[in-house]
């Protein structure tokens, strides 16, 4: 049993502000990568480069991370950061950012190689990243993880190397000015990241711990996803559920509805929270029947007492979708090609559990 | 709010043997710091002899860490390890080894200075720290406190600088070894970790979910700590829960019953874990006025309606002790001219509360 969690975390109103000097003790000149509107509107940039020339540190901004990072945007981000001799980055907002962040930091660091070793087990290291979560849902600010879209093989991966951030500083305020469409499916991701973790074949006491109580917090949350007006308290705790998820994941990994997520986002550009959310009643579906006491206390904790009523939480959260009769196939067979994410399953699964766990929603 | 958990903490069954290149990677000579015997006699220190060997690193030790161990023995120690030209320092042992442990790596990396610095406000490193836990209490494995003891002020008291091990490396098959009132004093030290720590004015969500784990794990125990034959999963347990225990008050630091503890310590010689459950029972007795719900959820965790019923647990396991109405006068002379420790209280106490928890069980 293992636990290694390295990254500081703050999380509190002014996150950014209050650590300022934390934040720029990592270089002497940040690289910032952020997407092109999200950290404009909710302040968090505007707070970085504020506290950065507070603290005689100097900057330069790459804004232009879409949805779904690929190999290619990091490798041009990384030579521009490298060109202008950032030592450290910051990443600011959701998964996409913060992920090409570690991505970015790894290929500064190793400047004399190319975009092959992102996915070669090799030990390389990376220059600093410091991360500012914006959305609720990836956790990204506490695990090794970067996940980039790969056109040589469709589909979307982590890279190989695993880069804790240093430090993570989480204000729930920024939560405030995102669309309501981007909380509600970074929170399922977030959820998913839990379900996937807690029923998962490399669980630990601490894995389960992070998880009972992220999942307890998530569920105070309920009436705000379904429309509640949201205050300060409700922000912060779906800021602390996806940070508690992260680090779960960052123990476990995730499981079979993380994999099956990449081919609907890659192919039909579904957003990763809602593409993961539609295969996590057919998971736990699946794994009640070697685990039925175990999924019925989670369910407990999110107040249900059959999973049909999960089921239909999840289907009120994603809203409408599309799965046909072919992505199931297709997303099958990619599945029983990954041993991995077979083998994160507590029991050996069979293709037409599989199949039932995509297929469950449709 | 705040989470700083930078040790990484294997526990498992052969911990050491299996991550003997990562013990030995953190320096080309160890200093092993340990006590007379119990690391000989639970095979602790040959175990880190043999991994040393295998991956050829050299080694000295250092045999003779006391119960509750002096500044003086840290100067000793520390001037033997440097002069044998020790890089890194392996603690093995319970709460007086491994603290001692993160004191001399502090002394050897700040060579020349006098120990006058170990109390004072600087930012100071150390060489790096392992840690080998052998009894199930003290949680020294994952904080980064030092507590020693202080000649020139009569008490115990951590060092003002925070050295967070590198490494933990947990065999709860070393617990087997250990006598029946060392096992039981140091798992209601744990306890009190715990219990000091949930109710605690720095308390995060971070901390009490530590907490609410930890308890949770420790119920389990009851068992066993009142006689009932131990086996693997009990030691393996005892040490989650000391460990989860370590790193909640890493983030909170203790409260009134760990300061009150240091004056029957120093004084009265009753060993650590004891001296802290002594005042267990007041101490919730105190808090149950302000935060009945609270103590009600926390007596419940571990299967209790009434605080009576914590206490004959508490008095069940430590056995006898003698405390006088001087001992009582003095010992809260002494915290009331504690503000850390009377600010840890989630709430204003008086001059009668702190003599109310020190009196409880006397």
């Amino acid at each position: 049993m293992n636990f290694y969690m390295p990254t500081q975390v703050f999380q509190e109103k002014n996150a950014v502000k209050k650590n300022g000097a934390k934040i720029a003790s990592f270089g002497k000149k940040a690289l910032i990568v952020t997407g092109k509107s999200s950290s404009k509107k909710n302040h968090s940039l505007q707070d970085v480069i504020d506290v950065l020339n507070e603290n005689a540190t100097e900057y330069v901004i790459f804004d232009e991370v879409p949805q779904n990072p690929s190999v290619e945007l990091i490798m041009k981000a990384s030579e521009f950061g490298r060109n202008e001799g950032a030592d450290f980055v910051i990443g600011i907002g959701g998964g996409s950012p913060m992920d090409s962040a570690k991505a970015i930091a790894l290929m500064i660091q190793n400047r004399d190689t190319t975009e092959e070793v992102l996915y070669q087990n090799l030990e390389l290291r990376a220059i600093p990243v410091v991360e500012i979560p914006t959305t609720c849902g990836t956790g990204s600010e506490v695990t090794p993880y970067a996940i980039l879209t790969r056109h040589d093989k469709n589909t979307k991966q982590s890279i190989s190397h695993k880069i804790y951030p240093e430090l993570a500083c989480i204000d729930p305020e920024y939560l405030a000015a995102a669309p309501e469409s981007v909380i509600k499916n970074t929170a399922v991701d977030a959820l998913g990241h839990m379900v996937e973790s807690y029923f998962n074949s490399k669980a630990t006491d601490f894995s389960k711990m992070l998880c009972q109580y992220g999942i307890s917090v998530w569920a105070e949350n309920i009436p705000v996803l379904l429309g509640e007006e949201a205050d300060f308290e409700a922000y912060d705790s779906l800021m602390l559920a996806s940070c508690l998820a992260g680090m779960a994941i960052t123990h476990t990994g995730t499981s079979i509805p993380h994999g099956l997520s990449y081919y609907l986002t890659y192919n039909k550009d579904i957003p990763h929270g809602k593409a993961v959310g539609l295969f996590l009643p057919g998971y736990l579906k699946v794994i009640q029947k070697e685990m039925p006491d175990e999924v019925a206390d989670f369910l407990a904790v999110l107040g249900f007492d059959e999973l049909e009523q999960f089921a239909f939480l999840i289907k009120q959260l994603l809203g409408d979708y599309e799965i046909t009769k072919e992505d199931i196939e297709k997303m099958t067979d990619e599945i029983m090609a990954t041993p991995r994410k077979l083998n994160a399953v507590p029991f050996k699964v069979t293709r037409e559990d599989v199949e039932d766990m995509a297929a469950y929603l449709a």
